[in-house]
């Protein structure tokens, strides 16, 4: 399903690529606080993984080891810009305009720095008529055109269930190339060219309450 | 690590209660869209898990098969309630009133329906005294009397990482059972009797860019 260009660069497995994207917020913050080396050991406690895993994933991006005195920082991130390209801009749009979606709207960087928030989608025109936003608006029925028009690139899902699934395949014929699924409902694209993160925050909730519940 | 009380009940496999979770979102929108059954292939598809898992999952809360016709939603949920007590409320607190702490602790129902946020912290006395919201903040370093005095139960970590390690072992010394952390820096704890869920939002963000970015 997942294929890379011919030549481009040596096959990098998805857990790596999903670890050196979690590294990248780590050095974000390792900037902040004026850090300018960092060992794997550190990078492995903090990531949460083996520090002998984290080293391996390292390896994919070029030249970052020093001998003794662990990874440059700036180094780091500027591989993970040069293979990722990381840094640049993404318009998003949200589809849902309910509690959620209307934070993240109106929040300013509540989910990622480099992504622009140009448009969000409702299946109710009354909530259209009714948001608070700066943000353009509009009625569900319209995201394909919307998306090909404004060069959407990305959408953040966080209609409930049966208005996720219907908008799933507008969103694919507009042309969207990646999407963040907070509804309960799985949703997945047999393309390969669109890359779906489903993430149930609701139920991440309610697991940890059932273990409190469960172990009381 | 996760210990049952002896002879309440038969053990349930951890993938099990995360899966049963995640049913009860299906559930709650089942009821909005007025459907009285359900049936395990169709549980299958909106949860993205085989259908025989789930069937295996439900027989770990009791009687709700009905041959032919699929399982009875309201009885699905009324098993749910009885086993994991998720109707309950819990009182929450937001550590790290920045963008996304501030749309949470702003935010009405936007994680759970069933949390009550009664307290925030930060470790920044200026953020404390310029954040508009009803909820009472406090500096971090009263997390750890403020949670035993109100009697909070879960926290949610929107802090970054230094501060979010700082405040972990205060929110442990104050009785916290629950944590949902957003901080790219993974939490976890040796405590047998607290649970952690690390969900890094941004890095999931990045992961579709990453991926988008070496298939173009």
């Amino acid at each position: 399903m997942f294929k890379y260009p011919a030549g481009k660069m040596k096959q990098i497995p998805l857990p790596t690529i999903s670890r050196l994207c979690r590294l990248y917020s780590l050095i974000e913050e390792f900037e902040v606080e004026e850090k300018k080396t960092v060992s794997s050991t550190e990078l492995g406690e903090r990531l949460g993984v083996a520090s002998h895993n984290i080293r391996k994933d390292i390896t994919y991006i070029g030249e970052t080891g020093i001998v003794g005195a662990g990874y440059e920082i700036s180094r780091l991130r500027k591989n993970l810009d040069d293979t990722f390209r990381l840094d640049r801009e993404v318009k998003t749009c949200i589809i849902g305009l309910n509690d959620l979606g209307t934070a993240i709207i109106n929040g300013k960087n509540i989910l990622a720095e480099n992504y622009e928030i140009v448009a969000g989608f409702d299946s109710s025109i009354n909530r259209i008529e009714t948001i608070r936003t700066e943000v353009p608006v509009f009625p569900s029925y319209e995201i394909e055109t919307v998306i090909k028009r404004m060069n959407i690139d990305f959408a953040i899902i966080t209609a409930s269930g049966h208005d996720a699934q219907k908008s799933l395949d507008r969103l694919i014929d507009g042309g969207i190339r990646g999407i963040i699924n907070f509804s309960p409902t799985f949703l997945s694209s047999e393309r390969g060219d669109v890359y779906i993160r489903n993430i149930d925050i609701i139920g991440e909730f309610r697991y940890l309450m059932a273990l409190v519940h469960l172990e009381q």
